[in-house]
């Protein structure tokens, strides 16, 4: 899994010189926040696009608005946290959700509507330049770059850092040696038959880069027998704090909170192992505790992010068992490497130590 | 060739509740318009999605804005034509696009000057809801059937109306019939493979659709050497009146027309067949004639549109030259059966014959 993950970032040319522009500019956002005593929430949000040719003309993405990510970075922000939001290009985005629906929904009346005065106020948030850090990508490749750097960057929150994973990241793509230079020709009949990689999975890494942060990642299925073992799944291999599990269908209504339960001394079992995603009945799971949110007045985003603080500011209070159960991942990992060296090796040579 | 766009609206089952809805208000909206004597152009904008699986979460995606389509329609309302726009929901939207542009470019900015009155007034154009009609799309599916419903209606404008394919259409798909039902799983690393077939080429039917319609479509490249193959192949197999060629590079600031030279007796031969798309030399072409259009002060879209307005008018001072080249194409095609069955064939039975 690790070379996997450091594989994808030595074979991937592009984005060096805007990696070193982004760098000192991250470094001093997180500092300003946490000398001001702020915690600091890394929100990504939006899809993912994978390019079939190197002159992209065709890609595959990830359904994803951005709305989510767009609304609880609002939230963070109410919550007084400075947020970091790495989003898609062009996807929603905090305090013009309301435009962009429109834009989607009924553009026509968006043109009718122009020039008449905005109604809603810009934010009540005077100081919003300070508070919130907008990183745009397009591509996956843009994205796993950007998240690497931003994770390591709020690593210097140590504890005070939440990272929320609401992206919707391609789980299969063309490696850069492996794209068509143009774009590809309908020749003939036959059709087109694209061979997809396995992205390697990122948030065994995420734990090195920012050791100390929440991590908070999310689950999207469309078959609900199966979401909660894929959340279980999570928690079990790559040791984040906690899973908000979504049905495609219910995405505005509900978010199930997924996490550990200490309680349970046999850790997590699922009774399933490889799914095909089309079972037929849900798949049983024990060593996992369940927190369903649901939506309020103005959205299920303003609950989410409300138990998700909760939760941090817990773990805050309490950072021994967050270091018990770091350890015993470390030790159940498949890597025999100890954890130190582990990390050196994910972050590539000449770049900062994360911690 | 007509085989298989009749197979792909025929096994394709999901929309038509929609178009039954829709097709009294495209008919109401083209005939207001003949009886003010207005010409009446179908813009069709933006990238069509292919749905991998029935529940969608991933797709493949073509590259478009949709600012060309905006910013044509635009040009056209202006130039007095009334106007159906077929666009990707989302995408860019006339007299939004700078608002459109900032919220990808800079969505930070757009927060802040929210509270301030919009600067640019609405349009001057006070009967938009009479001169436009925007029709939203967002897949393949979705994007075809909608064509061909706008083109039916289009019809009945006669020789007045106008068509502008500047949509990025898929020529790739996965059928209905072979789609996953829910979202596909990546287990092991063994990474997947897609089979997509060909999307059956519109333009032959979309002349049966709309007969005496001006008919302008788009061909978008990445290597140059082969650009205006493509654009005369175009002329040769759809009998398209014109070809507004782009190169991805410079997209936003030439266009170059390609129509039939009706002084060369020999018609259009191009010296290649198959092209690779990895030509590195220019492949030739003759019997065409070239305009190329480059930017003006505010973009190339309107010195386009205001050719290809021209363009229109003068075809419709001399339809004849028009009819003989109707029935050349019509001796030419691959098919023995006379033109009106192939018609009736096309639009499926039951629905109005389109002339």
């Amino acid at each position: 899994m690790d070379s996997a993950a450091t594989d994808f970032f030595s074979s991937t040319t592009k984005l060096r010189p805007e990696l070193e522009a982004l760098r000192p500019q991250l470094a001093r956002f997180v500092s300003q926040a946490t000398a001001k005593g702020q915690k600091v929430a890394l929100v990504t949000s939006g899809g993912t696009t994978v390019p079939l040719e190197l002159n992209t003309v065709r890609f595959i993405d990830n359904f994803s608005t951005g709305t989510r990510g767009a609304l609880c970075t609002e939230e963070f922000l109410r919550a007084d946290y400075a947020v970091v939001l790495l989003h898609r290009k062009g996807s929603n985005f905090p305090f013009v959700t309301d435009l962009v629906k429109r834009l989607h929904e009924s553009p026509y009346e968006l043109v009718s509507q122009r020039d008449q005065s905005e109604k809603q106020p810009s934010s009540g948030l005077p100081d919003l330049q300070e508070r919130l850090l907008a990183v745009g990508f397009t591509t996956l490749f843009e994205y796993l770059f950007l998240l690497r750097e931003c994770c390591q960057s709020l690593a210097s929150a140590g504890p005070g850092a939440l990272i929320m994973l609401a992206a919707a990241v391609s789980d299969f793509y063309v490696p850069e040696k492996e794209m068509s230079a143009e774009k590809i020709q309908s020749r003939s009949l036959d059709g087109l038959t694209i061979q997809l990689r396995n992205v390697p999975k990122m948030l065994g890494a995420l734990r090195l880069w920012a050791p100390e942060a929440f991590v908070v990642s999310f689950k999207l299925e469309t078959n609900p027998n199966i979401l909660l073992a894929k959340a279980a799944g999570s928690l079990q291999k790559y040791g984040v704090d906690a899973v908000c599990s979504n049905v495609l269908q219910t995405i505005r209504d509900l978010v199930i909170i997924v996490q550990r339960d200490p309680a349970i001394s046999d850790g997590i079992n699922i009774s399933s192992g490889s799914l095909t995603g089309e079972e037929t009945e849900p798949i049983e799971v024990s060593g996992v505790k369940f927190k369903p949110v649901e939506r309020g007045s103005s959205g299920v985003d303003a609950p989410l992010v409300k138990v998700l603080v909760e939760m941090h500011d817990l773990r805050l209070q309490k950072p021994q068992q967050h270091q018990q159960q770091q350890r015993s991942l470390d030790q159940g990992s498949e890597s025999a490497a100890p954890a130190t060296a582990k990390r050196q090796r994910l972050m590539g040579s000449g770049e900062q130590e994360a911690h």
